[in-house]
C-alpha cells in the first residue's frame, strides 16, 4: 500500500505492537495472580468510567501547514524528558511480577527518556534506582503517623529523587474491590501542606487533585506541580475522571503550577487529549505493567516510546509544534 | 502495598464482603423462589433505571483539610441513629427467606444502629421486634377500607413503633411483572392525609413522593417527613429516580420536613449521593434481604456497617464533617 | 403481601399476562415464517429506536388526590370507544395467522371496546367485519393508480367503515429489510388530498404525519384527524420516532384535529405517554399480531385490556382523571 | 401485501440485496486475510464512532406534496454522474480480490453511472481504466519526496483523469491496527498546495479536510472541490466523523468548492444525511470492497445502485426533487 516503504516509522520499530503488549501482560499479570492490582475500588465503576469519559473527545484536525515530526522533549522542573509521557506513581507490585522488577522498570524508561514515579511502599534501594540514571520521582502517602511521614520525605530526599511527591488523596488509604489495602493514613490539612513544602528543597508535587478547590490549596501550599488524577480507581469509588475537572482547575491554577494527568491513559491518543486539557506531563499505570510482564525492560520501553510514537503522528495531525503547543480547542 | 497494616479498616471486618453477601444472598433467594421480589413492574424499566441514573453522578473530591472520620450519627425525629443508612419499608418476603426473619432483621439493624421499617403485612408482633431495642417505623397501605386503615394507624402506635409511615404512591397497590401483588388500595386525597395525620401522634412519613407537588401537599397536610422514592419498581413502571427530582423537592419543601430517599441504593457512594441531593436518610430493600439470605442476623448487621463504612471513607473524601454536612456539589 | 386480597384486579384476570402473549406470538409468529412481518425497513433502525425514545421518558408522579379508576372510555369522531387504545392499520399478515384472522381480530377488538383499522390489501369481506359492530377503519394507500384509489375510497364506504384512512407515508410504498413490499404508490399532492377530502363523507384521517408542514398541510386539506407514526419502521429508514416531533405537531395543529400516534407502543406505559404527548388515541400494530397468535380472538381482547388495565394504573398515578386529562409534564 | 405489484421496484431487480452483499463480500474478504484492510487504526475507535455518529440523525418527513422519483443524476465540475454515490479513493487492495479487480471495479461503476477513484499506489494502466468510459479521480498522497509527488501529478494527467485528488490528511502515513502501512509522506503546508493547483490543469480536490480552518487554506488554495473525510479510520486514531464539522465547514466555504464527504456510508439513508449536510458527492469505500469480493463487476454496480434506490425514496419522502435540493434540515 505504501509508494515505496524507504521511510523508517515514525514510533520506531518494535518486537510487540502496543496491542501486543498490552494483551500479553494483562495475560501473566492474571495467571501470577497480581490480577487484583488491575481491579478498581469498590464497584469498580471508575475503570470503566475512565474509558467512557475519553471516548468523548476527538481531535480537530489540521493537517495543512502541519509538522512532521512534533517535538516532545520537554524540560519539566528541571528534568530534561525526551516524552511527555510518564509512569503514574506505583511500587507495588512491580517486584511480584518479574525478578529485579523496579531495576527494570527504571532502565526501561531510562532508555525511553521517561521518567519512573515510585509509590507505596517506597522501594528499598531508591537510590540504587536513581543510579540508572532515570529521572526519578518518588511518592510517599498521607501517612497518620505523621512523624514517619517526615521522615520518609527526608529518605527520599537522601536518596537523590528529582521530584518528591504527596498523595493528597489516599486520606482514607486505598482499596481495590471489597477490600482495604492500605491502611492508616489520614488525610493532609492545608497546613500541614505547607509545613512538608519546607522540609522539602526537591521539587514537590501534590498528587490526587479533582477540584480547583483542592488545586488552589495545592498551589497556596507552595506545590511546584499537580497530578490530576482519580488514583488509578485505587482510592474512592465514583470519582470523576480527570477531563470532567481539568477546565476549572486550569482556569484556576494554570501557569502558577505544573499540570500533570493520569486515569486510564493507554494510547497517544489518550495523551494527545490530556496535552489539550493543560496538563505537561500524563502518567501511565496498567500499562507499564504490562509492558514489564510481557517484556520486562524492553517492554516498559516499548509501550513508552510506542505511545510517543502515536502521539507524535496526531500531534502533527493536529497542528502543533510540540507538546507545549496543544490547544485545547485540539479536542472537539 | 501498606506502610505497615497496624491500623484496622475503618469499615471493621467482616466475615464476607458486600460483593459476597449480594452474591450469595441474591443466589439463596433465587434458589427459594423468593426470587420474584428482586423483579419490577410490567417491563422492569425502573430496575435498570435506577442504576443508569445512579452512575450519571461522581464526586467532587476535596481531598485537602478533609475529616479522617466524618461523624455517621444522627438524631432523627426523635430517634438517635448510627448511621443515615436504613431499611426500606418491607415485610414480606422476610419471614419466607429464613426462620424467625424479621427478628433476625431487627437485631441485626440494632447491632447496627440503624432503623427498620417494616412493610406489608403489618408485622403481628410488631412489639416484639420493638422489644429488641431496634428503631422501629412501621408503614400502611392506602387500604381502599379507610376504617381497616385507621385501625392499623392505632395497631402500630399501640405496638410502640417510633414512626408512622403512610405509602401515598400505593394507590394502585403494588406489581411485579405482569402480577398484581397488593390489591384493595385507594389514592388518598390530601384532606385524608391531614385526617391521618390527626389520628397519629408519632413522628408521620408520608412515602413515594416523586413530584414538588407531592411534597408540598404532604408538608402542608403535616407530615415530618417524606420519601421520595419509586418503591423499589414495584408499583408504576417508567417513574423516574428520586435523583431526578430531589432538587425540585428539596427547594419546595427542604428545611420544612426530614427528607428520606431509596431506589436502587446499594453502596457507600449512592448512599453518600442521596445525602448531597439532600435526603437525612437513605433506605435499602433489596440489600438487606440478601443479608438476611446470606448470614441472618449478621448478614444484615454487615451490609448496614458495610455501607457506612463505605460511606466514611467517600464523605471524608469530599471534605463533609459529617452526614450532614454533605452539600450539594459533592456531586458533579 | 396483599392486605386481603379482596378487590379485583383493575386489569382483569387473563389466561396469559402480555409478557406470556408477546412472547408465545411472537414465537409463533416465526414458526410460520411470518416473522419477517416483524423486521424493519433496510437496517432495522426505527426498530430500535423506537425503544429508544419511548424509555427517554418518565412519569411525574401526582400520588396524592389522584383518582382511583381514571376513565378510559371516549367519544371520538363519532365513535364510541372503551380505550385509547386501538389497532394500527395492517390486514396483511393477519389472514396467514389463523384461520378468519381478520374476524377474529374485529371480534376480539370489539370486546375491548377498541377500534379496528384495516391496512393493504382492503379485506375483501369488510362489510362482514363492520357486522361483528367493531368500530371500524381502514386504509388506503397512495395509489399511482388514482382513479383506483378513488374506487378504494367509494368501497370502503359502502362497507360501512367509520373512518377512511389515506396513508400519506407510502408514496414510496413499503419495505421489510431490503425487500420492497408495496410497488405501485405515489406521493399525494396537497391538491389531491383537498379532492379526497370531497370524495370522502365519513370521517377523514391522514396517516404518516411527522412534521409540523405535513400536519398542517393535512389539516388545511380537511383531515378529522392525523395519526402522527413512522409506519412501524415499513415505509422510510431512519425516521424520526413520533415523540420527537409530537410537540411541534402539537403546537401548529393541537384542537384543529385529532391527534393519533403508532410507533413502538407495547405497554400501558408507553400509551399513558402518548397521551401526555398530546395523542387521542394509541395504535398498535406487532401486539395485535402477538395477541392473535397467542390465543386468537382472545389474546387481541387480552393485549387491548391488559395494556388498557395497565393504563388506568399509571393515569391514576399520574393524578389524570381520564385520559382526556393527561398533560404534557406528567412525562419527564 | 401489494395492490397488484405491477410496478417494477425504484430500486431495481438485483442478485443479491445489499445485506447479501455486504455479508458475502465480507466474509470472502476475512477468508482471503484481506480482512486487515477493513480495520480501523490503533484502537478502531473511528470505525465504531462513524456509525454512532451517523445513527444519531433521523429524516424530517415531508411526504405531502413529495415527487415521486427525485433526481438523483448530476453534473460535478465537469463530470457527469447517475448518482452522487461515488467510490473513495482506494486501490490497495482491489488487485488482491479478485484477477482484474481495478478494471471490473471500473465496469461496475461505469454500469452505475458513477465515478471511480483511485488511491495508493497509483494504478499502473490508469488510462486502461479511463478508457472504459468510467469517470475518473485519482489521489496523490503528500510524498515526503515532492518531485515524485509533481511526476505523479503530471502522470496522472497524462492518464486523463477527470479530476486529481491530494490526500492533505495523510501526512503521517496510513495506519491499521498497531501496523504503519503507508511511510515517507510528509505534511502539505499552504504554500505547496498552491504550487500543487498550479501544476494541475485537471479539476483539484483536497481530500481529509476535518475543519474549517483546513477548508478555509484548501479553497485559498485554489481548491475546485474538497472531500470531509477521516480516512476511512485508516490515518489518525479518534477523528470526528464528518458530520461533526460539516455545519463549521459549509457555513466558511460552502458555495466556494465543492464539498464532498465519506466515511461510514453503508445505505441510502446514510447518503441522504451527507447530502442534508452540504455535501454534493458521497463516498464509498468498504461497500466498493464487498460488492467486488461478492459478485465482482455485477456486485460494484449493485451497490452503487442499491444505494441509490434507497436514496430515491428516501429523498423523495423528505420533500426533495433532487439530490441538490436535500435542506439541512431535512435531518433532525
Amino acid at each position: 500500500m505504501s509508494e515505496g516503504k524507504t521511510a523508517p516509522s515514525p514510533a520506531g520499530e518494535s518486537a510487540m505492537d502496543l496491542r501486543q503488549i498490552y494483551k500479553q501482560g494483562k495475560e501473566a499479570l492474571l495467571e501470577k495472580d497480581i490480577g487484583v492490582f488491575l481491579g478498581g475500588v469498590e464497584t469498580e465503576f471508575v475503570l470503566h468510567h475512565n474509558r467512557r469519559i475519553m471516548d468523548e473527545y476527538t481531535f480537530r484536525q489540521k493537517a495543512i501547514d502541519a509538522h512532521l515530526k512534533p517535538e516532545t522533549s520537554l524540560q519539566i522542573l528541571g528534568v530534561p524528558l525526551a516524552t511527555p509521557v510518564i509512569m503514574s506513581a506505583m511500587t507495588m507490585p512491580i517486584p511480584a511480577i518479574i525478578d529485579d522488577g523496579l531495576m527494570k522498570v527504571a532502565r526501561g524508561l531510562k532508555r525511553a527518556g521517561s521518567l519512573m514515579w515510585t509509590g507505596s511502599p517506597i522501594p528499598s534501594d531508591l537510590a540504587g534506582i536513581k543510579k540508572t540514571g532515570v529521572a526519578l520521582a518518588a511518592n510517599v502517602k498521607p501517612l497518620a503517623n505523621r512523624e514517619k511521614l517526615m521522615r520518609q520525605l527526608d529518605e527520599l530526599q537522601e536518596a537523590g529523587v528529582d521530584w518528591v511527591g504527596v498523595e493528597i488523596d489516599s486520606g482514607q488509604g486505598t482499596k481495590i474491590l471489597d477490600k482495604q489495602m492500605v491502611f492508616d493514613c489520614s488525610p493532609l490539612s492545608f497546613k500541614e501542606l505547607t509545613s512538608l513544602r519546607k522540609a522539602v528543597q526537591a521539587p514537590l508535587i501534590f498528587k490526587g487533585i479533582l477540584s480547583a478547590e483542592d488545586a488552589q490549596k495545592a498551589v497556596d501550599a507552595g506545590a511546584d506541580g499537580i497530578v490530576v488524577s482519580n488514583h488509578g480507581a485505587h482510592t474512592i469509588d465514583y470519582l470523576p475522571h480527570p477531563f470532567q475537572v481539568m477546565d476549572e482547575i486550569v482556569e484556576n491554577v494554570g501557569g502558577e503550577t505544573v499540570i500533570m494527568v493520569d486515569g486510564g491513559f493507554r494510547r497517544g491518543s489518550d495523551v494527545a487529549k490530556g496535552l489539550a486539557f493543560g496538563a505537561s506531563l500524563v502518567g501511565l499505570g496498567r500499562p507499564i505493567l504490562y509492558g514489564l510482564a510481557a517484556d520486562g525492560e524492553q517492554g516498559v520501553e516499548d509501550v513508552v516510546t510506542g505511545i510517543n510514537g502515536e502521539l507524535i503522528r496526531i500531534l502533527s495531525m493536529v497542528g502543533a509544534s510540540g507538546v507545549r503547543q496543544v490547544p485545547r480547542n485540539a479536542v472537539l
